[in-house]
């Protein structure tokens, strides 16, 4: 692939005498460039270094344009697509938000706009299950102890390091499984639990979460549960075990669970955030722990992310987990997502199906 | 429950004047603690602190017991037996090993034993999954970045922090799972990860995992496996992708994991050990993990612990997260251990059925 200036420089002076379509690559996609490197149809114009591109380099490159293939770090609005002139008829982000995106210019300009959902399902869903597990484990305390070197000090008792098992047992042989936002990431985590003995099954949310009794029934027969009811926000705190929230972002969910929402919450629940950081409320929660309103947090996403430093009041809990928003990073999803924005740009520019379109409300 | 030595003197004067059985508890037993209190046929004698309880007083305040309680840190031993005297009866361990007791010397005697296995099934299952995933996730590394605080600081690409993923997708369809011990707690991880999509199971280790076709074929209908077979220690090494020690320990076990298995392994597989330590050479896997030979590891065990330093090579190792030895520990599970343990002793003192006796072979 092109990582020089030089080979830039080649690769965007080519189109000036090109015939092919000139599409511009905003990242180096590391193992998935051969997919765009190899195609001999159009006129590729990468950034090449490891990092995000500039703007100005985006905003010169994207001149006579027909394609661009941007991540969350682009804003696409008016002045890019003003720099980019007529010729733009498609836009195709590798990721399933599109904040950063301007949606109704986009429909109005009539430019295509190609995204990466479903593919990270699975991915998302598994580390829901990992961090609802650490949660409830004293992950962090328990971690930090073996590399401080503080192992050989610990006094060991029974019941140290101990707390809520996620599995069912005999002597304690019911869960409620909460979920904020019960779309196919929420039913892919229902799924992965359900060996661990889940019983109870609530949600609530929007559209996708809306009541769905034919489906509600569908999933108790299916996995054997005594229950899976739609239920009020007030309900779903009151009686999780486990809450995964999932719902997208934006003003109707903002702080969605909050300190209200938090006291209402069994002491020996766990919260786990894989969806949007806005959806909670960082500083109530970290009161929630602090003051043992509820046993522990799984954090993948988190308000002002990423700029969290070491004396943010969650990063400070010791039952708060947090991971650097890796939802969706393994190489399969990654690549998957790749791949797909890679098609959807490939048939925008060509004029073909993308294989996932946006398409405007 | 007391814990002052003014009660423990109580305790063991009043049993000189008694005629209830004598019965000596090692550890203060937290919540289950209730239990044995509200007992008012046993003479209790019971260690109050949050601690070991010392050689010294265990030596003096066994004589003429007919039970004991005991953990993984009491030797039960001649020595022991002989300052209990002809009295003991029972020796109840709130553990599923009993390398601190003397079997061959409890037969010779007579002396009952029991133990609290099954009980943690589920939850060093839980574990299990909660370290394949997290050896898999880049968890250790990820942690530590928000931890730190340099998250702001960090240059993300679209594969930064990428991992091998545990679920299967459309595009990586088959995983295989190894077992390096396929008793209870195997199969029991083996359940949970069917919804990951896990598609082959390969096993091997001594007595109960021993090649069983009727069992194979039925797991493998069960949970609509391409596989599930006995297969070579060679085997396991080259086609696992999650490779899972739960073997027990002692000289049949002793590094069977070491540096020719490891280098069999496939460079993006993960092992899990929440077996016995002693079955992985960890200086072997320290160097399996730094050369790269495999991805990743999550250790709940290791030889050597508790005294494992901060320079220890598996602790130094970004990839490798470790956690000390917390299998079993949730309420529920240490819970039902106590429970367990102290209905064995009570049992065993006032001579019925033990829920869980240790038979000598």
């Amino acid at each position: 692939m092109p990582n020089s200036s030089n080979q830039r420089l080649s690769s965007v002076m080519s189109h000036l005498t090109s015939s092919k379509p000139k599409v511009v690559i905003c990242r180096n996609l590391g193992p998935a460039m051969p997919l765009l490197m190899d195609r001999t149809d159009l006129d590729l114009v990468v950034w090449g270094e490891d990092s995000a591109c500039t703007r100005a380099w985006l905003l010169e490159n994207i001149k006579g344009a027909t394609g661009v293939l941007v991540l969350l770090q682009e804003m696409v609005d008016a002045e890019l697509l003003d720099a980019a002139g007529p010729s733009l008829r498609v836009v195709s982000t590798m990721s399933v938000g599109t904040d950063h995106i301007d949606l109704p210019l986009m429909a109005k300009r009539n430019i295509r706009v190609g995204y990466t959902p479903d593919v990270l399902t699975e991915a998302v869903a598994d580390l829901s299950v990992m961090l609802a597990l650490m949660a409830g484990r004293n992950d962090g305390v328990a971690y930090s102890l073996v590399k401080s070197g503080d192992w050989p000090k610990f006094n060991w008792s029974p019941f140290t390091f101990c707390g809520p098992q996620l599995s069912t047992t005999s002597s304690s042989p019911s869960r409620t499984v909460g979920f904020l936002g019960f779309g196919r990431i929420g039913q892919a985590t229902l799924a992965r639990l359900i060996p661990f003995g889940i019983t109870h099954v609530l949600y609530t949310g929007r559209s996708t979460s809306a009541p769905d009794s034919a489906r509600d029934t569908a999933l108790r027969e299916k996995h054997r549960l005594a229950a899976v009811e739609h239920a009020s926000l007030d309900r779903l705190a009151r009686e999780s075990d486990i809450l995964f929230v999932l719902t997208p972002g934006g003003q109707d969910t903002y702080h969605l669970v909050d300190s209200v929402f938090l006291r209402k919450m069994k002491p020996l629940s766990v919260l786990v955030n894989t969806g949007r950081g806005t959806v909670v409320d960082a500083d109530a929660l970290a009161t929630a722990l602090r003051e043992k309103w509820i046993w522990g947090a799984g954090i993948d996403v988190l308000e002002g992310e990423p700029r969290i430093s070491a004396d943010h009041p969650l990063v400070k809990e010791p039952r708060c987990v947090i991971v650097p928003h890796i939802g969706s990073a393994t190489f399969q999803t990654r690549m998957d997502m790749a791949t797909r924005a890679i098609d959807n740009l490939v048939a925008g520019v060509l004029g073909g199906n993308m294989p996932a379109e946006l398409v405007a409300k």
